[in-house]
C-alpha cells in the first residue's frame, strides 16, 4: 500500500485558545479555518514546513471531538494518511483483517473523501485515510 | 522559531505484535531497531516517504513508556521537532510562558540531543524537540 503522512489533527478544547501557542510559540502558519458541519466540527489547518497539523474543535455536545476530550482529555487525536485509491485501500486493510470505522468512504474537510480504521486494529493509533487529489 | 517533523512517536506493548500492522498492512518501510536504555525503551524506526515514525515499547515495569500504556493505552504518545538550536529554542519557549520538563538537553536515540516541553502548555501534546545535526 501506499500511502503518505497528510495531516496529523489535534483535538483541542478552543482554536482561540489553541492557536496562540501552536502559531505563536511553535511558529506553525495558519492557513484556514473551516467548519465541517457533518463531523460537527471546526478546523484549523496550519503549515509546518510541507506538513499540516489540524486543529480540532467539537462545535456542539455531540461531536466527536467533545466526546474524545471529555474521555482522554485534549490531545493528538489521529494521523492522516493519503492513498491514491481509497476504496482499493480499505478493500486491502479489510482482507488483512483490519477493522474499519468506514467500509465506504465519507466526506471530510475540504470536500476531500475520506475513511476511518478502527484503532483497535492499530494500536490505538486512529487512522483517517484520505484519497488523493486525481 | 524554525521548527520541522522529525518522527512521530507511538507507545506499543510489543514492537514485534505491532510491526505487522505498521509494516505488513500501511506499507511503512522497517530501517532499523534500537534499545535507548536512558529511557528503558526498545525503539522501531520505519519510513513513510520522507516522515519517520517511531514505534515505542518499554523494556521494563519503571519505562515511562509502559506507564503511559497503563494509563492510556497503546497510541501516539508524541511529537517530534526538530530546531536547528536546542538551547535557544527551550530560552524562547520559556520566555513565554511554556513549561518545559528538560530545561537542559538530554540524550535520545542515535545519540541526539533531545528535550520535552510538558504537555500541560501543549494542549496535551506532548512534543519532543530534538536538535539537527550541524
Amino acid at each position: 500500500m501506499l500511502i503518505k503522512l497528510d495531516h496529523i489533527g489535534i483535538a483541542v478544547n478552543s482554536l482561540e485558545e489553541a492557536l496562540p501557542f501552536f502559531r505563536d510559540c511553535l511558529g506553525m502558519n495558519l492557513i484556514k479555518i473551516e467548519v465541517v458541519e457533518a463531523q460537527r466540527v471546526r478546523v484549523a489547518f496550519l503549515s509546518l514546513g510541507s506538513e499540516t497539523i489540524e486543529l480540532i474543535e467539537g462545535t456542539d455536545e455531540q461531536s466527536p471531538i467533545r466526546k474524545f476530550i471529555a474521555k482522554k482529555g485534549e490531545g493528538i487525536h489521529h494521523l492522516c494518511f493519503q492513498v491514491p485509491n481509497l476504496e482499493k485501500s480499505l478493500k486491502e486493510l479489510k482482507r488483512k483483517g483490519v477493522r474499519l470505522v468506514d467500509e465506504i468512504p465519507r466526506q471530510g474537510a475540504a470536500g476531500a473523501r475520506v475513511a476511518f480504521l478502527h484503532p483497535a486494529s492499530s494500536h490505538g493509533v486512529l487512522i483517517e485515510l484520505k484519497e488523493e487529489k486525481g
